[in-house]
């Protein structure tokens, strides 16, 4: 069990302090993760990768020369925020573009798209190349949705060494999404890990027995198998590997034996030995293999079998050298220390002075928020209760810490007279690190797009509230990937922002507007009672979920028409002073 | 728990040879261990580590240039057998001389003892220098008791270092017996470790508590205390690491916090941030630190800190490069692979033709084998209960084992026309690997020592007699570190060479000597029941073993009253034939 901690709440935060302090030569302590303590050429492409903590040496045991450039580090087994993603790539940036890759996990493709977003917004050139090796986790015409586990390595690494030998974004991107399509991993669990704090293990699988397609952040596996002997567990996890070989693979072949954390050296060589032979008398060729503690998850009991088909050019930048804290292959020279290797300012201030008719719009923006954080908090209790009937409950909490955080960084933004741009930034950066989970991160990704589509003008004018609520709408579909009828909030966003544009478009006000969209959100979202969810949160529940509607739909309806009441009531105030003036 | 295997008796060899498999641009196997497959300059000293396997990276993964030349492997956590230290020590050899350094047990000692005696008989000077670094283990002025835990790294490291940098190998000896005055370590266990096929762990601690003092072979520790959190368990070990500080101790040191097997990477680093400080704020400086999985314990539950008092000398060794499977460190030049990373035929050929006397003397000594075997066969059961009384009842079969082997190897000898040294070197050898523990290794070590003075002459007088029966008494009490009195077989192998020699200065013939000594044995060895046992096998139940004569005295007189009768009739045969002829 995890048992060396003072609070088991600061757990990873000391576990990261202290992987800094050991590998002062390789990386420094940036707010979200680690960063290259050593030069990065200018114009060299930033490998940015990440995920929970728990997995060491992923993920920032893996940033070094010819490997990763900085890793963004979450808590444990949880996504970092989209705002610890954002600085962490501002502080590796060198001028060459970004190249974000991690495991295909819903909570990270959240954060970091967010954090995608808002970099490609500032002008750094910013894309993504998921991890999806685990064979056990969706069927090869899924491809896209299996999980990443140990192949995590073989992508970075290639990308890695690609970045190294100053090829451009693009060509980065290439080799890593190819290496990506050329790995394979199965793993196996025989018992589960205990996160830092907990008494017993996430999971326990019966004694005798083995578990198939094991997860690394505590999912046991997906079919129960009496223990195997070394033997027969080679051919398991080879023959189930091959019959998911990729269409273009040669006969040249990685083998990586991953350890999960207490399946120790001795077993995993032997267990190798047995591999390789099953594999050469496949007729394959084994090439530069690699076996250890490679993606951990805790103290769980487990290993994995990944497979990296070559070619000639995945071959080429796999075998090149790389030297970080926890993967070294080759001789690489050795490297200046950065002059200053600790963070950028990353929360910039506006470039240009606040237009003031752009800090006008910040100042009401701030007071929306203050209003939204108001409806928040009155049906905090309400909206627990309803996401409790198929979720976990948590929905009026998580949204109260979010809005709470956004309203509060907000008023500091408009307070200093900051452009309306910025205050939303800040807004939703804070709305997602504080409200952590799904929702915190589309609501933190949505408003800072908004802010950014508002920008710091001269004037404002009716087409500039459509660009915000396009944009605001884009943000959660985009990252959130739901549709209509999947049960989510978008069943309620849809409505508001056809209803907003139309009515625009047609010549109404903008207070009138929005009033008419949030009739259409609110009517939309009791109508998700009607639905079975395919997404989110309420999908495993979805029978006890049908005849309730999405929490989620719900409280944008309630924020929707918060805030139409409150522009209303503004415009009639301010109509009023000019009356009277 | 150790599950992934095929057979538990195999599974070290299995998990050694895929080690291989996974490692091989580092090393190649050889019979008992492995040795580096890249280039050694001719004329550097090797440096040969090992022992038992279960403790991985040591002793195998610390292979590579900059750091070990081999390592000879044992069983699970026992020691490699002296002809696998003698074998590996061969393939390493460059030409420098041998340096032998492993943790002080006393399996090893004996083991990598008389590989040193025969290596330095063939004319490889070998030195050995023991690891002493557990503070638990034994008080600080009796630090050549204390035993070898993970400061292994530290004494390996700077040997090796000294060898890459092309120093003799006085020099090489010198720094590393600074390098382990220079050396503590003390650890702490939260739970046992489980051997292969087993099905519990070799101890357990009990749930919140914390035993001090681990040992690496599932040793438990030697206090019980409530389980700490980070910060006590950093100040614990700090501070009764100070209060042993070496004497030439400076300011400079670094600290290695080593994982035992399940105490995950995070847990160590949070861990080591906490020792840092504590260091740091006792006016110490932090250089070059260590915090990993360095000398485990199979799957135990423990962790150790290490401190290594740098002076300058010591510094430079611990900062220069070193490239293994496990441990890398700086940058190194790229080596050739050697051309023949295979063994050498270690087990030479006579390198002059054998004498006729030689060889003659060589088929009387399997002859003289196959009685020793006789006699131990029958006298296997009687030996065994013998043992039971105050020990673990296993020398009547350890013996036979041994000797079993021995004889047959030096029939097979002898057949061949081999000179005696030949026939008696391979017969120890047979008889240490086969009999394994601490009979088997004394008695091969003293039938190889035998071997080895009676040589290959062209005619043979008593005095030759007399050395041999010297250097075999030598070779046991050396190696054993037993005296009179403590109750082994040397109270009856001290009476035995005494009234031999005695007899022969005397003008007696060898066979009648021979028949002096054999019943000055047996009376030595029944009078062993009136002594405690202060060593060996007895000495935990001293008590139980009072009014019982010593097993391995019984023994060695039943041997050398078969060897005196056999020899006499022998003669009387001869001397019938010579009278017919």
């Amino acid at each position: 069990m995890t048992q060396i901690f003072d609070n088991p709440a600061h757990f990873a935060d000391e576990a990261l302090d202290g992987f800094v302090a050991a590998n002062r030569e390789y990386v420094a302590r940036v707010d979200g993760g680690v960063v290259r303590s050593t030069e990065v050429p200018s114009g060299r492409v930033a490998l940015v990768v990440g995920g929970g903590s728990g997995h060491y040496p992923a993920f920032a045991g893996l940033v070094g020369p010819g490997l990763a450039t900085a890793s963004a580090c979450g808590n444990m087994f949880a996504s970092p925020a989209a705002g610890q993603v954002y600085r962490v790539a501002k502080a590796a940036n060198a001028g060459g573009g970004v190249l974000l890759s991690y495991g295909n996990y819903a909570g990270d493709v959240l954060h970091f798209g967010q954090a995608q977003l808002r970099l490609n917004a500032e002008g750094i050139e910013t894309r993504t190349v998921l991890v999806t090796d685990d064979i056990a986790s969706a069927p090869l015409d899924q491809i896209e949705k299996r999980r990443g586990i140990a192949g995590d390595l073989t992508v970075f690494k290639i990308a890695g060494a690609a970045a190294e030998a100053g090829l451009s974004l693009d060509e980065v991107e290439r080799l890593a999404i190819r290496t990506n399509l050329h790995t394979r991993s199965l793993g196996v669990a025989f018992d589960g890990c205990t996160l830092p704090g907990a008494a017993e293990p996430l999971f326990h699988v019966p004694a005798g027995q083995m578990s198939l397609g094991l997860g690394i952040h505590g999912e046991p596996g997906i079919s129960e198998h009496p223990m195997p002997t070394a033997s027969e567990l080679a051919e398991l996890l080879v023959s189930r590997l091959l019959e998911d070989r990729p269409e273009a693979a040669g006969n040249r072949v990685v083998p990586i034996v991953n350890g999960l954390g207490t399946v120790k050296y001795d077993e995993l060589f032997l267990l190798f030995g047995k591999i390789e032979k099953v594999l050469v008398s496949a007729g394959l060729e084994v090439v530069e293999p690699e076996c250890g503690e490679l993606v951990t998850s805790l103290d769980m009991s487990g290993l994995s079998l990944t497979l990296l088909w070559l070619d000639e050019e995945l071959e080429r930048y796999w075998a090149a050298p790389a030297d970080t804290p926890a993967f070294k292959k080759g001789t690489l020279a050795p490297r200046a220390r950065r002059a200053q290797a600790g963070p950028e300012e990353v929360v910039a201030a506006d470039a240009e002075e606040p237009a003031a008719a752009s800090a006008h719009l910040g100042r009401l923006a701030a007071a929306v928020l203050a209003q939204v954080r108001d409806v928040v908090v009155e049906h905090e209790e309400e909206l627990g209760r309803l996401d409790a009937i198929a979720g976990d409950g948590d929905h009026g909490i998580g949204m109260r810490r979010g809005v709470d955080a956004a309203a509060a960084a907000a008023e500091a933004m408009a307070a200093a007279g900051s452009s309306v741009a910025r205050v939303l930034t800040a807004a939703g950066e804070a709305w997602s690190e504080r409200a952590g989970g799904t929702s915190g991160a589309l609501w933190g990704s949505a408003v800072i797009a908004a802010g950014l589509a508002l920008g710091n003008r001269a004037s404002y004018r009716g087409e500039d509230a459509a660009d915000a609520v396009t944009a605001f709408t884009a943000a959660i579909t985009e990252l959130g990937k739901a549709g209509p009828g999947d049960k989510t909030m978008v069943d309620a966003l849809l409505p508001f922002r056809d209803a907003f544009l139309r009515n625009l478009d047609g010549g109404t006000q903008v207070a009138k507007s929005l009033a008419a969209a949030a009739v259409a959100a609110q009517e939309a979202a009791e109508k998700t009672s009607e639905l079975r969810p395919l997404k989110g949160r309420a999908r495993p529940l979805a029978e006890k979920s049908l005849g309730h509607p999405d929490p989620g739909a719900i409280s944008f309806g309630l924020i929707a028409q918060r805030i139409s009441t409150y522009i209303d009531s503004e415009l009639a105030a301010a109509a009023g002073k000019g009356a009277r003036a």
